[in-house]
C-alpha cells in the first residue's frame, strides 16, 4: 500500500488550517510527475483565499508558488517547458495554472490567463478528490499532464524562485500588458512581496527613478536594496494629503508617469490615481481578490486623460522570463533575502496567520 | 464708435442666460481674426458648465464649437493651420483651445490638451474682460493669434462641421490614444451627439460590428444610419441585467472587445465594464464634467484584465482628421443630418434647456 | 483494396505538373479527417515553388487553400477550432500550416507562423512518403490531427473562401503586425490576390484613401470594385518617375502613411519607400519567395524614418478574422468575383501556367 | 568695431578645414544668445559632411554638438527649455536643430525631426552669410530665437555633455520610436560614440543582455565599461561567418531579439540582419549618410517577419531626456571617459582627420 502524503488543508474560510494525510499516488501517468515540495511560498492570495474572497470550493490544499524535487515521472515526460532534459532529482518549478489552449480567451483572443478552463495548484482543485496532492502546503504534489515545469538552473537557489513567487511573474505580465517607455518616473504603492517584485521589473525595464510607498521600515529597507531611488514611510505620513505632497516632491509637481498598485487595498486606487501625472499609466497588479467596492469618479479618467491596466495572472513564458531575471545582477540575492519567514509544513497555520498581517518580507513553508 | 455685438451669456449657473450686448472690436491685432458666426453647435458640456460641474469663472460667453465667415483678418495672418490661404468672406471653423507650448505637457509630455496654460473660447474666458467676444453663442468672435484656424472646404457644407462639433474631434482623439484593432467588436453606451461621433471612428477604424445602446428610437435610428449593426433602446430594457443580455447576445457570450462610454452618466461605467470581454478595452469619453462618484470595485480591473483610458479635448490635427472624415462617404450629409434643432441666438436658453434634456439629435444656435 | 485518389504533382522544378494516383487512406487515425477538395486555389507562391525559389523536398502535391467536404472524421475530431460541431458531409477549409507549440518560437515568442516545426500542406510534405495526401490539388486530402479545420458557414460560399485563399489571412497578419492608424492613406503596389486582399483589409482598418498601383486593367477594375480610390495603371507610367508623380498626386506632395508591396517582384521595393512620406510604414508583404537580390541604400531608411516589416503566413486565428471579413458587407461577393479562371483537376498544370503570367484574378482547380 | 571670432570652416569637401575669423555680432536680437564655445564635439557625421555625402552648401562652421557659456542674451529670453532662468555666464547646451512648427511634418505627423525648413547648427548655415556664427568648432556661436537651449546642471559636468553628444539623443529617439521590450537580447553593430550611446540607452531600457560587436580593444573595454555584457572583437572574428557564430553563441542559436546598426557602414545591414532571429527588430541607427548601396534581399524581410525602423535626429525632448540620463548613476563619468582625444580649435582638421579612422573614443574641440 502507499505511504501517507501530509499537507495542509483549506476546509473552512477564515478557520485554522487542518493538517490531513493522503495517499500517495501509486502510479504516475503519461506526462505527470509527483514532486517532493521542498519549499512552498505563501502569496498574499492564500490570505484572501482563507478570508473567501475569491470564489473556490472547499477543501483545497493551498499553495500556487513551490518548489521541489521530482520523485517521479510519467511516461512521455522527458523534456522541461523549454526543451531541457527533466530527470528524477532534478529541481524543479511549475507555472500554477494550466490553461486549455482551446476556449475563446486561449485560441481567439490569446489570453490564456483568463482560459474558460483555467485550474491552478493550490486553488481549483477539492482536496476530496483524487488524486487530492494539488497544492504546495504539502510533502509532495501531483502535476497534471501538461504542467509547465521548468528545471531550476543550479546556480539559482530556491530561496530565490520561491522568494519571488507569483509575485514576480505576476509584475511581468502586467508590466508586458502596459510597458514602461523608457525614462518614465515610477511610484509603487506597497512594498510586500508584489511591490518588490513590481519594482525588480520596472528597475529592469526603464524606470528612471522608482518612489516605493510604504511600510513598515524593514520592509523600505528592502525596497531600496531592490532598487528605489526613494521610499515613503506610510507610517510618517498619515494623512493622504501629506503622502501626496511626499510624492510629488520625489516625482514632479504634476505627479508620476507610471504608478502600479500593489497593495490589494481597494482604498489605495484613488491614492494613486493622485500620484498620476495627467496622462499617466495607472497598473492595478494588486487587487487580486474582490475586497470590496470603494467611491470613486470616472471624470478623473477622461479629466487627466489616463490609462488604468489590470493583468490577471501569468502564462508559462513569465515564469522563463522570472528565471532568467533572477539569473542576472543581484536579483537572486535579493529575492531570496526578501524571505524573512520560514515554517515547518504542521505549523502551516501559523506561518498564513503571520503574512495576513502584511508587515513581513516573503513567508515560506519548507515541508 | 463700434458696433454691439450680441451675445448669450452664462452669468450664474442654473440660471437663465441672458442676452447681452459688447462693443465690436476696433482694431485686429496681429494674428488675430474676428469671425461673424454662423452656426454655433450646443455641447453637452454645456450643460454640465451651466450645471457647474466644471470649475470656470463667470460670466461666461458659451460656444466651443462654431463655425462663420471672415470678417477681419488681423497683420500676418494670411494662412490657416493647413497652409491655405485665408481671406476676409472665407468660410472657418477652429480649434476651441489653445496651447501654450513650453509647458511641462506641451513639450516634455506631447499632451497639449493638458498644458497648463490651455484656455478654451466658450469656457475659460470670463466676458467682463475685453476683448469679451470669446465664445460662440454669439453674433462675432474675436480669434486670438495662435488660433488654429481651418479654412471649411467649399464642398463640405456647416452643418457637417458643427453637426459633428466637438463630438467628432474628441471621438478622434480618445480612439487614436487607444486604438482598436482590425475586426473588434465594439459597443457604445450612449447614442447622442458624442456616441455617434463615437460610432463614425469606429466604423472607420476597423471595427467589425458596433452595437449601439441608447435611445430614443430617433436617436436610435440615427445610429444605424451612422452605421450601428445593432442598436439596443434602454426604453425596452429598462433593467441592467436585461440589458447585459442584450449586449451579450449581440456581441460574444463573454462581451465586446471595445466598449465606449458617451453618456456622461457615471453610473454607466459598471454597466459599460460588464460589456466587457476580459482584456477588453474601455474608453471613457463621455466623462466631462464631474457629475459625481459611484461605487466601484477595482478588482474587476485586475480580474477582468481590463484597459481603460481617457482623453481630454483633442488638438488641432484633430480638427484636420474631423474635416477629412467628413468630406468622405456619407458622412457630412450624417452629421449635418444629426441636427435636429435650430434656435436664434435671442432664445439660446431655450437651446441650452432643450439639450439639457438629452434626447434631441444635435441642437444648434444660428446667431 | 482502397481506391486511388488522383493528385497534380511537383516532380521537377519547372516540369509540368504530372497527374498520379495514390491509395486512399483506409482508415483514419485519431484527430485525422478527410476531406474531399471541391476547390483548390493557386496562390502565387505555387509558381514561386514549381520555379524552385523556396527550399522544399519534391515531390509534392501543391496546394494550400483549399475548401471541400468531409468524408471521414477519425475518433475524437468532433468539433472544429472554433468549437463548432463537425460531421461527415460538413463544408470546411483549413489552416494550412501546424506549428509544433512547443520551440523557441511558438512557446517564448509566440510566433507559430515562424515554429521550427512547422508544416504546411502543398508545401512541407513529400507525395511519396504515406499518407500521400497533403495538398490541395487532389480529389481529396489528410488532414493531421491537430489541423485548424474550421466549418464554413452556410451562406459563405466556397468559391469565397478560396477566392480569398492565403492571401487574405497573410495580409490579417501583416497589418495586425503593423497596424494602419486611422485616417492613413495607403499605396497598394500590385493588384493581384496578395493587393486585392491587401486592400479590402486596408479597407477595413481605418485607411481614408487608398491607392492601387499595378494592372492590366481588369485587374484595376477589380481593385476599385474592392475599394480603392484611385488606380494607378502601370502600362500607362512605364517609367518609375512618372508612377511616383501620379502616386504623389494621390496621396500628399510628401507620399502615403503606409505602403504595401503585394508584387513579389524585388525591384519594386525601392520604388515602394519612394511612395513612402517620412516616417511611413512600408509592410512587404509580397516577398514570399526568394527572387534575388536587389540594389539598396539603407540610409533611406535612417533618412526617412521608415518602420519596415515583414510578416510570414498565419495563424489559424486569422483563418477565424478572414471567414469573418468575408461574412460582412460586400467581401463575399467580391472575392469570390475575384475568381477569374476555373481549371479541371486534370488541367492543373495548364493552370498553374496560367498563373505564372501574373495578369489574371484568382485561378482555382476544381477537382 | 566689434572684435574677430575665430572658427574653422569646411569650405571644399575633402579639403583642410581652415581656420577663419568673424565680426563678433553687435546685438543680440530677442530670443537670441551668444554664447562662447567650450567644448565642441566632433560627430562621425562631420566626417560624412566632410566627405560631401550629404546634401550642404558650403562654405560651414561644423560642430552640432557643444557646450559653452551664456556671453549674451537677446531681450526676452530669460528662461530655458525648460522653464529655468537663463542668465548671463550660465552653462548650456542646445538642441543643434530648428523646427518651424507650421508644416506638413511638424503639425500634421507630429514629425518635427523630418520638418520641411529644419536647420541645424553646423550643417545648415552658410558661413558666409551674416550672422556667420553658427556653427560649434568656433570661439563663439550665436544661437536664433527659438533655438532649444538648455541650462546644464550644476552636478553634470561639460564633458559629459559633448561625450555623449548627438550620438546619445539620436539614441534615445530611435529606442523611442522602436522600444525595447523588457527582457530582449540585445546586438550593437559598431562601439563607436553612437554604439556605446545605444548601449547606454538600451542598458536602461529593460535590455537583458547586451552584445556589442566592434573593435578596436579600448572600444570594447569601453563597451564594457558602459555595460555590455560582451564584446566581440572582429578582428578576431575577419570572416562574417564567424562573427554570425560568435554572436549566436551570445544570444540564442536564433539570434537576438533586437539589434542596433551603429556602424554607418552600408554592407553591415545584411550581417546585423543574420543576427535577428526571426521577428526581431532592426534599428537603423548609424547610416545618417549616404555611404552608397548594397546588394540586399528583401524576402529576408518577409521571411524572417522582421521589423525595420530608421530615425532621424532628435527632439528637445531628447536632451532632456540625455541630460536626466547623465544625471543618474555612472553615465556621466562614462561618457566623459569615453572622451580619448582633445585638440584646440586652430587643430581642427587634426581633429576631423583623427576621427575619420574612427579608432578613438570621442573627439572634441576646446576652443
Amino acid at each position: 500500500m502507499s505511504a501517507a502524503v501530509r499537507a495542509a488543508v483549506l476546509e473552512r474560510f477564515e478557520q485554522p488550517l487542518a493538517i490531513r494525510e493522503f495517499p500517495e499516488p501509486e502510479g504516475v501517468g503519461p506526462g505527470e510527475a509527483l514532486v517532493r515540495v521542498e519549499i512552498a511560498g505563501i502569496c498574499g492570495t492564500d490570505v484572501h483565499l482563507w478570508l473567501g474572497q475569491l470564489p473556490i470550493a472547499l477543501p483545497v490544499i493551498l499553495g500556487h508558488e513551490s518548489a521541489g524535487r521530482v520523485e517521479r515521472l510519467g511516461p512521455g515526460l522527458e523534456r522541461d517547458w523549454r526543451g531541457q532534459t527533466l530527470a528524477v532529482g532534478d529541481r524543479v518549478t511549475w507555472a500554477s495554472s494550466i490553461s486549455c489552449g482551446q476556449c475563446y480567451y486561449c485560441r481567439l483572443k490569446r489570453q490564456p490567463t483568463r482560459c474558460l478552463e483555467r485550474k491552478a495548484y493550490g486553488i481549483s482543485y477539492t482536496a476530496s478528490e483524487a488524486p487530492h496532492l494539488r497544492g504546495g502546503y504539502a510533502e509532495k504534489i501531483l502535476l497534471r499532464a501538461g504542467t509547465a515545469i521548468f528545471r531550476i538552473p543550479d546556480n539559482l537557489p530556491s530561496d530565490a524562485v520561491v522568494g519571488a513567487g507569483c509575485a514576480l511573474t505576476t509584475a511581468l505580465h502586467g508590466l508586458e500588458r502596459a510597458p514602461l517607455q523608457h525614462g518614465d518616473i515610477v511610484v509603487i504603492q506597497g512594498t510586500g512581496p508584489v511591490g518588490l517584485a513590481a519594482l525588480a521589473v520596472a528597475r529592469e525595464s526603464g524606470a528612471s527613478k522608482i518612489v516605493a510607498v510604504g511600510g513598515p521600515p524593514h520592509r523600505l529597507q528592502l525596497a531600496r536594496d531592490f532598487g528605489a531611488d526613494a521610499t515613503i514611510d506610510i507610517a510618517l505620513y498619515p494623512e493622504r494629503a501629506e503622502r501626496l505632497a511626499a510624492v510629488l516632491a520625489e516625482t514632479s509637481p504634476y505627479g508620476a508617469d507610471y504608478v502600479i498598485e500593489c497593495t490589494g487595498i481597494p482604498e489605495v486606487v484613488n491614492e494613486g490615481l493622485d500620484y498620476c501625472r495627467d496622462g499617466a499609466h495607472y497598473l492595478v497588479l494588486g487587487q487580486y481578490a474582490n475586497a470590496g467596492n470603494i467611491s470613486f469618479n470616472p471624470h478623473t479618467i477622461t479629466r487627466k486623460q489616463l490609462r488604468l491596466s489590470g493583468s490577471w495572472g501569468f502564462e508559462p513564458r513569465h515564469v522563463h522570463a522570472a528565471l532568467e531575471l533572477l539569473s542576472r545582477g543581484q536579483w537572486a540575492r535579493r529575492f531570496a533575502g526578501g524571505i524573512t519567514h520560514r515554517f515547518a509544513l504542521g505549523d502551516a497555520d501559523q506561518a498564513l496567520q503571520h503574512v495576513r498581517h502584511w508587515s513581513g518580507g516573503k513567508t515560506v513553508i519548507t515541508p
